[in-house]
């Protein structure tokens, strides 16, 4: 439970920041650049900059929080900071935060010179076993998610487990969805461990064994052609409520919520497509409404929700393209889905 | 002279436009589009257009035509409208333009659902011989070249020489130097070809030759740990003194003018510090102002330009990074210049 071996670089755990200042002492870098936000600033920057005393060449970067500051103006902000201070090919972004810190600061890295060095440092339960792992940068535009990015590998992970005692219990449910589909889609033993766990604060064990389980998926299939896509389960319908909640929301779902419902509907249309047991719908139904709040669906928005599960990204010629489950523990991908199965799915939901 | 490989792609010569309507044919996209700007528009597109005849799934993206184009707002603009026209990640986006077109399309397509496919038809003598190979897409920001990128190769690469028969003598000019350099840094014979031959409008075998010493440049060092450096001749001092004319110039220089003024004072940096014999400075001297007007630099502009220098992305640690010659046909590359050394070629350069 020390490291786990990506592509070309390392996942590191425990006193994972004393092991990042050995990174940096090692990696001969002419300086670095800490990319955060108001919140992670706050909350985890000072236990960063303990473990940074020794250094003093690098500059902080700070952006508004939240997945508002996923756009291309955040990134030109950065790039220009970069260029401001002088960054060169030489240089190194730390990205400190959450998924949208990851997802931007490596989009701003992987395209400033043509590629600039990168590592994470994620500090939610949600980057840590999801957004830090696997390659994908990315920023949103025109309310569509992570549809402009490259796929770029971080040179590091660092997970430091403390990072998540400062975290409120919603975001703990947020990356807890993300666990539990990787139960869902790969590994039934998990999903069972899962279920007879303390999931309020999630041991540093059952985090390292669901980056253990994106981990073996991503190095499988890095460009997402086959088998990745199993990562998408609960994302399709996920995706669309996120982004309707968004839209119109207040107090919008956080990203695991809206999976967590996502996941909901397509246990249903894994039950009416793939074979999916009664039973087992049931039981990933009781799991996940056990945990997470219900969100209020009605059938004027189907629509919408449709039209932009029809913008999603993994859609080719015009069809809405889902994973979907087999069993607990095994996916199939490449399930195209009716305008019809989908708001049976979305009827399955609400009636709940 | 019917095509050479690349990094995982063709460059095809001879009937290039009929090759493109077979891979389009061939590539099973979904669906494919048409980056140009309005002089393209006007004056490539119809050649074009009569080998699309037999395909009715593309649409069209014209920008304005320019240097002043290759920015991220533009890049924007692409991103939105493959969004609107529905461009999914089988599409394949078809850069028809100069160098602004490939570095900046290659950029976007390299960038949209973290990559489509795209590829080059080169329509300057510039784009022919350096743009559409190698696999650099940009945009400018800040004033900076290519500051923000990525390396993607292209698909394909189609090189028609009908194209050039609308260029102005202006623009044969300015691809020229990038030919006259591949012979500088790699090629003596082909650099005496070039002397005897009728330059007003380089011969496809002309064309082809220079192709394929970029090409193996290329391929020998992709992103530019090594080798790749050397087709940065005439371009520390040429890029700086391009970016001066673009902020300064009514009517500014072109990329190939402001290169072959930077390829004299990079002859006479090398001639200071690797040794390239007197002889062969004047020779390539000679031939360069025999082709080119001379451009007025005074004293007072060196320091902004020495600043230019310093943000070249090519430095590290603050310091100038050159390749220079060791004689005509041999580069070397990493040559650390001082201001004063800088300062003393542009002398050179002004004394002429």
């Amino acid at each position: 439970m020390n490291k786990l071996q990506s592509i070309g670089y390392s996942i590191y755990f425990n006193n994972a920041l004393v092991k990042l200042a050995n990174f940096i002492k090692t990696g001969e870098y002419s300086r670095f650049f800490v990319l955060t936000d108001e919140n992670t600033g706050k909350h985890c920057l000072p236990l960063l900059r303990e473990h940074l005393k020794e250094f003093d060449n690098y500059d902080l970067i700070e952006i508004a929080a939240g997945e508002e500051s996923k756009n291309i103006d955040f990134c030109i902000g950065i790039w220009k900071m970069l260029i401001d201070f002088g960054a060169d090919r030489k240089s190194l972004l730390i990205n400190l935060g959450g998924g949208v810190i990851s997802d931007l600061g490596g989009f701003a890295a992987s395209t400033f010179k043509r590629g600039i060095d990168f590592v994470h440092v994620p500090t939610t339960l949600l980057s840590q076993v999801d957004a830090s792992v696997g390659g994908k940068t990315g920023i949103d535009l025109e309310n569509i998610k992570n549809i402009i990015g490259t796929f770029t590998q971080p040179k590091a992970v660092f997970i430091e487990h403390e990072f998540l005692n400062s975290l409120p219990p919603r975001q703990i449910l947020s990356g807890l969805a993300e666990m539990l589909k990787h139960g869902l889609i790969a590994d039934v033993l998990y999903w069972n461990k899962l279920k007879s766990s303390n999931l309020k604060k999630p041991s540093a064990e059952l985090v390292y064994h669901s980056v253990e389980i994106k981990n073996e998926v991503v190095i499988a299939d890095p460009t997402e052609q086959g088998i990745r896509k199993s990562l998408n389960y609960g994302h399709t319908i996920g995706h669309a409520i996120e982004t309707w909640s968004l839209m119109n929301d207040e107090n919008p779902l956080t990203h695991g919520e809206a999976i967590a419902a996502g996941m909901i509907c397509e246990a249903k249309l894994s039950n009416l497509k793939t074979n999916l047991d009664d039973s087992e719908l049931k039981e990933i139904t009781e799991m996940i409404m056990g945990l997470y709040p219900k969100y209020p669906l009605n059938r004027d928005s189907y629509e919408t929700l449709y039209g932009i599960m029809l913008k999603d990204k993994k859609n080719q010629n015009g069809r809405i393209n889902a994973s979907l489950l087999t069993r607990i523990g095994q996916c199939r991908i490449d399930n195209i889905c009716t305008e019809e199965e989908l708001y049976a799915s979305l009827d399955y939901y609400s009636a709940l």
